[in-house]
């Protein structure tokens, strides 16, 4: 009989490193982000790379995969608790993959990473997609072979999902997708043929002091989190939420030429970091104090960004403040500037797309990073699809690469499968936020009120309380009591827009 | 014959993975400081000691010490170039110590430490030693003790000094305060009876707007470091300084009810910046990217804190743009103004001092300290001989032990043979500068022109390119000619001081 006393202790021990050099990893990361002197750049990679490799040695070292097996065994893992139980199996999933990629695969892609993302950036400066062609074709060839190693009888495309939104595959995207497509692009069309289409007022260039947008940024974070002590708001040039250690968890947010941006990327922020700070204290410093998918974890950032904060309800209860703060608001109504942040217009950057016509930007890339994986399209020929899909789906051309093809760091990084997650975080979030309202009929009146205090703790209660101990298919279903469906998305957006459109 | 090649690449791979955690170690407690939601403190504390056994596990691995046994044989060190060869020896010498100590006593140590910091927290704050005393008893048996694992031959005063100051012993300290003692109180007296004494107009009570100081503060550390692009100015309760790459420094500074203390504390901090920033390039990623002492690098600051920025050319050339920004010194003039920041009055807390009467402060504790670690005075009677000492050389008695024996954090840490540092670096600085004006007689000038290119390159040529590859006493005899005296500092004192009180 084996003791499995001792081997607990060691896994929990391990845990706790590989969870404090990952909490090291965000603040170099966060610090490279907001404060570092330009000039550390160099240095700085050192850093994180000495973090992460670290991070990897524990997570592969044979100790680890010895303890794993032993408490896999029936007789041992029948005795571990819920909660241990789960700790094993996530780290036998991750065995599962990271024991498979050869040390000199991984080593050779993280270097082919580091020059193809230099690359992407100055083919985007050069608006030269040619530039970019040879390192993305060899991304694409190191991923496919990844997923081969992995496994090599399962779809590449569902292998490399996998590291994103694990339980997710093609065939499933592939059909949620279709409809999806297809209901935006009726709503769209029906807004397009609104006579108030392309007549609206829009926010663009009313000028909104800096000063005042950083006061409600801090509010909004502070609406949402609560009287959590936990947070820190920084600025850097793109927005992001990371977690430094269960009791520091960091906003940025950064301030554009479109005077809404600061504050609807800080709700988004905020919602995220919601999420991790309400992760259960008992599985601080192991692996299971994480989302089980970036899927589920978008869905707690769209859920602030767009449920709450482009509702007509939370701008009953703030505007009144938010006006004060800006002169160029002076002379609008609240019901004019909500229309003005819920303008539908097609746009070719997808982080500045409205709430519409966004998934349509998610759709296109899962549909190329697929043919890309599965070889039936030529890498070279990517901004003539690029291009064509933008017309057909939202009637627009890109004039260049750079607002094309070329945008999104994602597949220099090796990123692929990953865009899939944004869609279907803004699925879950209208189908989370449906059963929000069924289970509390109040909740409207209660945004309308600033009172958020139900929404913190049903996200917490529903979905925050697992961390990565349950998978997202399990967590939405028994939140739910469904699996994921495109519909309540469609329904919230013909409310909404029929509305706003008159339709 | 051994092949040293593969030896050396080795040592500098390791060698560079020391320096990369002990800069995050620097940025983890940098950011502690200086933005860190104060809960997070707990984690903290764990990334630190894990980044702390990371370097140590280095320092002290049978890898690293094979290397080095290995490179130390006549045979193979001849070969080495002077910068591996003080590489070599500069590891053989923290092995020396680092070996001796068992690891069980390190461990003990650390937890010990950390409580008696806390414990002395707790007791500044209830102004109660008593508190305090079992722990600082057991800090002094265990830093005998330690003493005695690293060479029970030697005093343990010395064995400890070394941590701190290598190269200097309790016989040279006696020697040099006791002159510099006798001096300091020849010109306190003197100053005393001055009818100017007690006369004087201080800057006590002015009132300096907060974002004007921050702007002086920008202002001096770009003086002192010149176009540099790799600091970055921070606020923290404590100035300090740290380095988190060769291409990344920090300074922080703190605004106090002292208006000139913002501004003398980021002179001080930018001389320490200013030294890290010019070790030369191939020390980057060794061990001899640092100063070979403390007592070295306090010199470095406090030339700028005090030679340059409590001097008249400094203020020539400063006090109108200086002036400007404070409404409160509309009145006053240049030479008031120099006055008032050069102020003689003996005073309570170190941190505080005037520049004359500083040493003072840190000779009572090395007098202390070293009777500590002899056993010679009973622990529990330091209130008592703190106020006494107090009371016999500065002519001023604490009213409570928060505001005498208990105000430093210095030994609930540990840190015994660290206070004398502060004292050297001070006297080498005089020195120094000394030596600068004779081998520019211009200086002065320049300095009154706010031109101190000559000052960088100078302290460049002559200290900070050896970084540790040489030893202090070294340094100073090649760029001076002479072994540290006390002499330098109390001639600049007497100058000083004797003019302004027209002595």
């Amino acid at each position: 009989m084996t003791d499995i006393k001792p081997l607990l202790k060691r896994l929990y021990e391990i845990n706790k490193e590989i969870m404090l050099y990952a909490g090291i990893y965000n603040l170099l990361d966060w610090d490279r982000a907001v404060l570092m002197p330009k000039m550390g750049s160099l240095h700085r990679a050192d850093q994180l790379s000495l973090m992460m490799t670290s991070i990897h040695e524990r997570m592969t070292s044979k100790e680890l995969n010895d303890i794993i097996q032993t408490l896999s065994k029936k007789e041992n893992f029948d005795k571990l608790t819920e909660l241990q139980k789960a700790l094993v199996k996530r780290h036998e999933w991750k065995l599962s993959r990271l024991n498979k990629i050869p040390k000199e695969h991984v080593e050779e892609f993280s270097k082919l990473a580091g020059i193809a993302t230099m690359k992407w950036e100055e083919a985007k400066d050069k608006n030269d997609f040619a530039m970019f062609l040879p390192y993305l074709e060899k991304i694409v060839a190191m991923k496919k072979k990844e997923a081969s190693y992995i496994d090599p009888e399962r779809h590449p495309y569902d292998v490399l999902l996998e590291d994103y939104e694990r339980g997710m595959t093609i065939e499933k995207l592939d059909k949620v997708f279709a409809e999806l497509k297809k209901e935006i692009m009726i709503i769209l069309n029906k807004v397009k043929s609104s006579k108030h289409y392309n007549n609206e007022k829009t926010l663009d260039g009313l000028k909104f002091s800096e000063q005042e947008q950083k006061q409600t940024c801090m509010e909004i974070a502070s609406m949402i989190l609560g009287t959590d002590e936990r947070f820190l708001i920084a600025r850097s040039v793109h927005p992001f939420m990371t977690t430094i250690s269960p009791d520091d968890f960091r906003i940025t947010t950064s301030f554009r030429s479109e005077p809404f941006f600061s504050f609807s990327s800080t709700a988004h922020e905020s919602g995220h970091a919601l999420y991790e700070s309400q992760y259960p204290k008992e599985l601080a410093g192991t692996i299971l104090f994480d989302a089980p998918s970036l899927g589920l974890h978008e869905s707690q950032s769209r859920i602030w960004e767009n449920q709450v904060c482009r509702s007509m309800q939370f701008w009953k209860y703030y505007y009144k403040k938010y006006q004060k703060r800006f002169d160029a608001l002076k002379n609008i109504s609240l019901k004019d500037f909500f229309k003005m942040i819920n303008v539908v217009k097609p746009s070719l950057i997808r982080i500045e797309a409205d709430e519409l016509t966004y998934c349509m930007h998610i759709i296109i890339r899962f549909e190329i990073e697929k043919q890309m994986i599965e070889g039936t399209i030529n890498i070279k020929d990517l901004p003539k699809i690029w291009n064509s899909k933008y017309k057909q789906y939202l009637g627009i051309e890109p004039k260049s690469d750079a607002l094309g093809v070329l945008q999104d760091v994602h597949w220099s990084q090796g990123s692929i499968g990953y865009f899939p997650t944004y869609a279907l975080g803004t699925m879950y979030s209208a189908m989370i936020f449906n059963q929000m309202l069924k289970d509390n009929p109040k909740l409207e009146s209660e945004i309308a009120k600033g009172d958020f205090i139900y929404m913190r703790s049903w996200l917490k209660e529903h979905i925050h309380k697992y961390g990565a101990s349950m998978a997202t298919a399990e967590i939405i279903k028994k939140a739910i009591g469904r699996e994921l469906e495109h519909k309540d998305l469609i329904d919230y957006f013909r409310k909404k827009y029929y509305m706003i459109y008159k339709l």
